[in-house]
């Protein structure tokens, strides 16, 4: 049953967790959120720079990374382990009762190997199921989820998924309950119509002025599937998603883009 | 209110981590346990290899490793991410519902900075408290808490701790509501009278034999802490500690050590 209560997710991506003054001021403005929250925090370099240190070659195809099973390893022992236990250690000292999750923590992210694509990614995983239900349970305990982008098979297969994906997903399970807020936190203000122009955010899009911005090439590439998820997220149930610069979180006069139907 | 309900304690050490196929019979004959459960894992080899490979050299003091930043930094990728989510994904696969933890997340396990001793042994936390109440409410709800051997200060510094006192610790904060058995696993069949011998064990070890067995020099180096922190837990409220090898838990010949105040 669907209740009045809202809840917020935080999406914060690379460019934060790498400045370490960055992820200290963001998190604290997310500890100062109020009501239920849950923050995903994506990898940032560090996976990449462990694996370099490690000396294991990133295996590419078509530009794309593919994940094999040590730079999966190298993903689940940094994203899971160093970013996700540092982050919640901050967030405790802020006073904010978080745990650290992987999607095969009490089975909350169910994927699948990704399957029917030309080339084969490795481990990499598409969301099948969020346990919603344990989810909804760690939100009225007043317990604050962080999720870092690792999920598993249910058959011992830890998988690395986006993280962008897991907070839609996450948003979609808990709109059957929740009136659910998303804010995807990047290195920009929000979805600039000039990518010269750090200023230039465009303030609502629209699915059809998103068909009209792509016709006309203003947004294009790493945007996409961004936006796409976006607007899935809202088709599925998600009341508000917004896109802006991870000081978003906790200015009131800071520029951003509003993502609507 | 302490009720009669069980609460078995698992503490899984460094050779059945490093062994895949021991693992997998261990997490088996643990997804068997019936009633709460909880498991302790310590972390094998795989820090000090990352360690290697990543060109960490071990600072050590008098033969004791210190845990300076980068040890801790590989402390936590490899103890909280790799082999945490790793044994997760397996018990979930098992049906059994485990969420991983350090002692950060839920705060459920604060420690301090090691202080008072002449050497600094850096990043290394001796345990201050346990959240039994949050604890405990996993357990109510069927959830299997899966602890690696990281706590944190809770001013946001995460801390290397020993996996058996974590274990001690947690056992003992759980007697007051639950009557709680720990098995600490290792690459023995229990406490051996004679080292060279493997079936020689001690079937039952009590405060006044573990005197005489120090003072006559059967138990030694590493038994010692080990033995002290059971009689500490026994002490503490602590119903039952057995000691003995990993294939302990699923069978029902195996020898094993008994410990009883």
């Amino acid at each position: 049953m669907k209740t009045n209560k809202e809840v917020t997710l935080v999406k914060i991506g690379g460019n934060v967790i790498d400045d370490a003054e960055a992820l200290t001021n963001t998190l604290m403005a997310f500890a100062n959120i109020k009501g239920p929250k849950i923050l995903v925090h994506g990898g940032g370099k560090e996976a990449s720079r462990m694996a370099q240190k490690l000396g294991i070659q990133p295996q590419m195809i078509d530009g794309r990374r593919i994940t094999d099973a040590p730079m999966l390893d190298v993903a689940v022992m940094t994203y899971a382990g160093l970013l996700n236990k540092k982050i919640v250690a901050q967030l405790q000292a802020l006073g904010t009762s978080s745990i650290g999750f992987s999607g095969a923590d009490g089975n909350l992210i169910l994927s699948e190997k990704r399957k029917n694509t030309t080339t084969d990614f490795g481990f990499v995983g598409d969301v099948v199921s969020v346990n919603d239900q344990m989810l909804s349970m760690f939100l009225e305990e007043g317990i604050v989820p962080v999720f870092c982008a690792i999920t598993h098979d249910g058959a011992g297969q830890l998988l690395n998924t986006n993280a962008d994906t897991i907070t839609s997903a996450l948003g979609v399970a808990l709109s059957g309950k929740y009136s659910v807020k998303i804010t995807y936190c990047f290195e920009k203000k929000g979805v600039l119509i000039n990518t010269e122009d750090d200023n230039s955010v465009i303030s609502t899009i629209t699915q059809s002025k998103y068909n009209d911005l792509i016709a006309i090439g203003a947004i294009h590439s790493g945007m996409i599937p961004k936006l796409d998820n976006c607007f899935y997220a809202l088709s599925k149930g998600v009341q508000q998603i917004i896109i802006g610069h991870h000081s978003v979180i906790g200015e009131s006069n800071a520029l951003y883009t509003t993502i609507q139907l």
